[in-house]
C-alpha cells in the first residue's frame, strides 16, 4: 500500500483520489484556503458538493494547516491538483515543508512565460523547488480527456501519465491502474503537458461555429455547423502540433489522448467552447466574460492571456512563422487584443 | 470555364455542384436509376429534395440514358458521386461509352477486396476501366468533414483532393475553390481513401458509450459518458493510422481533415454513429439493423460486413498483429458476427 497527498480539493484533485482509493492506497486529500467549505462538507458526509459524490472510505482530508504533519511521514507521492492561479502558492508551501524530495505529480494545467521562454508547469516547478534549496525533485503529469465528475462515476476514462524518468511508471501504474481507469505512459512529458494546456485555448475556436449558427439566418434546408466546427478541429490539431515540434516535444502525444482525445472532450462541452460560441455569436472577449461568464475561469482565455503576448513576439522576430499558426493568431486577437473573432478561412 | 459531368444526384453528388458551379463552370448532373424521383423534382423546381436546397443556375440535370450524349462533347472531369453499392454499375457505364480517358474524380467512399487483397475505390476503379479497354484513367478522390447538406448551405467546408498526380492540383483548384469551399491537397491517395471510408466504421466504436449512458443506471452526479467516447476517438485514431500504414499510406491524412477531421464530424451525428448507440445500449447489430434502421444505408457496417472477414484473415494468419487493434476487432466482432459489442478497455 502507497501513501499519497492530494494537495487540492477541487473537483479535479478530489476526482483523481477515487482510482488509487478503489485500489486500496492511503490518500491524504489536502484543501487549499479556497476549499474550505469543501472540506468542512467532505468531513461531515465525505460528499463532495461539487463533484456531487462521496469519496471512497480509502480518502482521509485534511486542510492546509495540518499538511506539516502529514508530510513528516515521508508520503510516497504528492499530486498537486490546485488551479493554475495556485501553483505558486502550492510550490512555496512543499518548498518550506518538505525536507527532502518526494516524486511529485501534477493535475494543475497551463503554461508560463519565464526568462527562458515558454516553460511547461512540471518544468517550472522543478526549478522553483530546486531555488527554494527544498532539492531535485521529479514532476510527473497527467494529460488526456477526463472530466473530473466522470471520473468520480467511475466512468471509463483512459489518459497518459508523463514523466521523464521511465522507472517510475510501473510503480505509478500499479498505485493508480482501475478497472475503470486505464493510463498509457509517456516520457515526453512536452508535448503531454503543452497539449493538455492548449487544448483549452483551441476549444475556444472550435467552438465559433455554434456561436455562428445561434445568430446566423436559418439556412432553407436548417443545415447546422458541423464542417466548420470539424475544419476548424483539424487546425487546432495541426497548429498544436506545430507547438509541440517548437517545444521540441514529439508528435505522440498530440495525435494521443493528451491532444485529439482531450480536445475531443473539450469541444463536446465546458467553459472554453460556451467563451467560443458567444464569440462566435458576434461578442468582444470583454463583454462576454464580464456580462456572462463573471464569475467562471475560461482556462483556455486565462492562457491566451498568459502566453499571447509572448507569442506575438515570436511571431513578431520571426521565431515562429506566424503563415502556419492562423486559428492561433485569431485566438489571440480576439482574446489578448480583444477584437472581434474572425476565422481566417482562406489562411488555412 | 471548365465542363464537368457530375454522375449520381444523391446529397452528395448534389451539394459537390455547389462550388464549381457558383465559380461559374459548366456543370451536367446526371441521375442514377435510383435517382429518378429527385432528377424530376430538380427539373422541375431545381429544388433536391433529401438536400431541400434550390441548386445554382449553372447545373443542368440529365438522366443516365443521357449520358452518352452529354460525354460526346468531351468533359474535363467526370466526377463519380453515386452510392457504394453503385459503383460498379456506374463504371460499367462510363467504361462503355467513354471512347477516350477523361480525369475522374471519386466522391463515392468504400475499400474492396479483391484478389491482391484491400483496395482503395480509384484504384479499383482505374483496373476496372482499363479491363474494359477504355484507356488508363487519373482518378482521384475527395476526403474530409463534408456534411452535404451543410455544404450545399454554403457553411464553411475545409476538404482535402488527393490524386497521385500533383499536376492536377492548380486547375482542381481553379474549377472548385469558393469562398466558403477551402481545399488542401495530397498525393497520399492511400491515406486518404483509407481515412475516408474507414471513420464511418470508427464511429460505431466512438458512438457505443452514448447508448450505454442510455441504459446505464444514472450517476449520483448524473455524469454523462465523454471520458469513454474520447478515449475511444483516440483509440479510432491510432488504429486507423496503423491501417494506413499497413495499406502503404502516410499519417498526414490520418492527422488531418479525412481523418481526425471527418471522424469528429461523423461522431456529432449520423448514421454510423446512431448504430454504435444502439449497439451501445446492448442490441445486436441484426437486430439493432432490422427493427430500428431497416432502410438506412449505415455505411460503417457495410464496409465492416465488405472487409471484415479479410482483416480477420490478416489477423489470423499473422499478417496484422491483432493486439494492435482491440477496437477494430470489438467493431468486426459486433459487425460480422453479431456479438454483443465488448469494448475491450484494458486492452487498450
Amino acid at each position: 500500500m502507497s501513501k499519497m497527498i492530494v494537495l487540492g480539493a477541487g473537483v479535479m484533485g478530489s476526482a483523481f483520489c477515487f482510482p488509487p482509493a478503489d485500489g486500496g492506497q492511503e490518500v491524504h486529500l489536502v484543501g487549499t484556503p479556497l476549499d474550505i467549505e469543501i472540506m468542512k462538507e467532505l468531513k461531515r458526509s465525505r460528499i463532495h458538493p461539487k463533484l456531487k459524490m462521496e469519496l471512497p472510505k480509502q480518502v482521509q482530508f485534511y486542510d492546509f494547516e495540518e499538511l506539516g504533519n502529514i508530510i513528516s511521514d515521508l508520503p510516497d507521492l504528492i499530486v498537486i491538483g490546485v488551479s493554475s492561479a495556485g501553483v505558486d502558492w502550492a510550490l512555496e508551501l512543499l518548498g518550506t515543508l518538505l525536507k527532502q524530495p518526494v516524486p511529485l505529480l501534477m493535475l494543475t494545467k497551463g503554461l508560463t512565460v519565464t526568462e527562458q521562454g515558454l516553460s511547461i508547469l512540471p518544468v517550472y516547478a522543478a526549478e522553483r523547488l530546486k531555488q527554494m534549496g527544498a532539492g531535485v525533485f521529479s514532476v510527473g503529469a497527467v494529460g488526456g480527456p477526463c472530466i473530473a465528475g466522470e471520473l468520480a462515476a467511475r466512468r471509463e476514462t483512459r489518459v497518459t501519465f508523463g514523466s521523464p524518468d521511465a522507472k517510475q511508471f510501473p510503480w505509478l501504474d500499479a498505485m493508480f491502474r482501475s478497472n475503470y481507469y486505464h493510463i498509457n505512459f509517456t516520457t515526453d512529458l512536452t508535448g503531454l503537458e503543452l497539449c493538455a494546456a492548449m487544448k483549452n485555448f483551441y476549444a475556444l475556436g472550435v467552438g465559433v461555429p455554434s456561436g455562428q449558427l445561434a445568430v446566423a439566418e436559418t439556412a432553407a434546408n436548417a443545415a447546422q455547423m458541423h464542417n466548420p466546427s470539424a475544419g476548424l478541429f483539424t487546425e487546432a490539431v495541426r497548429e498544436m502540433g506545430l507547438l509541440v515540434d517548437f517545444m521540441k516535444g514529439d508528435q505522440t502525444n498530440v495525435y494521443g489522448l493528451a491532444g485529439v482525445g482531450d480536445l475531443y472532450v473539450t469541444c463536446q462541452a465546458g467553459r472554453n467552447s460556451r467563451m467560443g460560441r458567444l464569440l462566435g455569436e458576434g461578442m468582444l472577449y470583454c463583454e462576454a466574460k464580464n456580462e456572462k461568464m463573471r464569475d467562471e475561469t475560461v482556462e483556455g482565455a486565462e492562457l491566451a492571456l498568459a502566453i499571447g503576448p509572448h507569442l506575438e513576439r515570436l511571431f513578431d522576430n520571426g521565431t515562429l512563422d506566424e503563415t502556419q499558426f492562423p486559428l492561433t493568431r485569431a485566438i489571440i486577437r480576439s482574446i489578448c487584443y480583444n477584437q472581434r473573432m474572425e476565422i481566417p478561412w482562406a489562411s488555412f
